[in-house]
């Protein structure tokens, strides 16, 4: 099942939606209410191409893990951690799967980090790994977007890492789909740039919902990034970045001048 | 005006109401809708010893100033940082002014940091600390609760200081007053623990709001806390923790077994 939010091709307030079929015969079928009281299919369905996808959940707030790949640990000279690492975005970092970015003031070196997204189903604290199932609604794509030169300027990096934007996801939740060894592919203006896969995580999607739910309740629709392989690198202005897990979809984001 | 949010003596749902009156006599007025729309005051009165305060808003997001007295950084071994230190609680973090916290589990080192809260207006972004005036509502207290082990241990303090009741927030919003010269005391079990004053901070409130929304869009109701003052210590089991800034209140929280 995969779980869309959306507005409407006549406007209006957005609603959730289930995507059916592929391509251009792809449509969207309402849901009643949320994904996270049931899933309430409608009458009301509309060709997928005519309504205008939104990130695909409403986060109160975005729990991400650093390091969590040990080759892009290394590409920018840190040891893999000992302990995870988990940073912070917010419910104004989060943007859409098909949107523009303006270029972020007060840095010279933003960076693209493509991720598999954890989405939260229900309300749930101290998850063991073994449970972790029972609280995940599905998965989607992210963009950890990064001010490179203020993450490595400030202790901690939550202006570096929350900043406005900085969470591009999409295009929907992919419920039926086994994490542990999906293909994730980021390109920049079609040249590619991470080419990955979520097997070669150091903490799997289970152990990222336990390690953070130990001391912070996560809420229906909350995210949890699982963080990037290597190849990061640097965005400028007229870039065009994307970023693929096999399975789910894309996340595309335009850089425009800001 | 004394801006605070409560569950009515008679139950139901929550409600803001300004706060007239000191001691025994203190009532309640019942507004109309939320603050960030315009004060509406009601009929609906009630004694304030008759009610239960909640916290005074309930923010997207709580943004945090580390490091932001000097002689607090020194006492825990660190620099006065060149760059202000920013990180994060959460809307699960946040607790009444009259609260029980459960001892966390995954420390033996729960700290108590009395701080001056800042309650953001309207939403805003890249405010200067000329306009800082026009974004903020007012004025609370808050206990930067932080799990001191886990935060020295992990490189972000995410899990440390964002936990689920690490924010005890109130008793209200004080819109009146002057933030630049308040004394700030934190005891515990009645001694005092914290004796400093807001004049000590580093970048002061306007400062504050200023740094944080450089990056991340401010929403309404969302806090930044200011900081600690030196004497932050632990708390054990049994303990009640008070904090108060003249001319605002006190924020109690006692801990109990977990």
């Amino acid at each position: 099942m995969r779980i869309a939010r959306y507005i409407p091709a006549a406007g209006g307030d957005p609603a959730y939606g289930l995507v059916e079929g592929e391509g251009p015969d792809a449509v969207i079928v309402r849901l009643d209410g949320t994904p996270f009281d049931g899933i309430q299919p409608t009458d009301e369905r509309a060709a997928l191409a005519d309504v205008t996808l939104l990130a695909p959940v409403e986060p109160s707030k975005v729990l991400c893990m650093g390091r969590n790949y040990a080759e892009h640990a290394k590409e920018l000279g840190n040891e893999v951690p000992d302990i995870p690492v988990v940073f912070a975005k917010f419910s104004t970092s989060v943007t859409g799967p098909d949107s523009d970015l303006l270029y972020p003031a007060l840095t010279e070196n933003l960076h693209f980090e493509g991720e598999l997204a954890i989405v939260i189903g229900r309300r749930c604290s101290k998850v063991s790994p073994e449970k972790a199932a029972d609280v995940i609604l599905g998965y989607t794509v992210a963009n950890d977007l990064t001010l490179r030169d203020m993450q490595r300027a400030e202790k901690q990096w939550t202006r570096a890492k929350g900043f406005d934007g900085s969470c591009p996801l999409g295009p929907w939740v992919e419920t039926d789909i086994d994490p542990s060894s999906l293909s994730l592919r980021t390109t920049v203006n079609g040249e590619v740039r991470q080419d990955g896969t979520t097997a070669d995580m150091l903490l799997d999607v289970a152990g990222c919902v336990s390690w953070v739910s130990q001391t912070i309740t996560l809420l229906p629709g909350d995210v949890v990034l699982t963080g990037t392989p290597a190849g990061v690198g640097s965005l400028q202005v007229g870039d065009e970045v994307a970023v693929t897990v096999e399975g789910i979809g894309t996340v595309t984001t335009r850089i425009i001048a800001g």
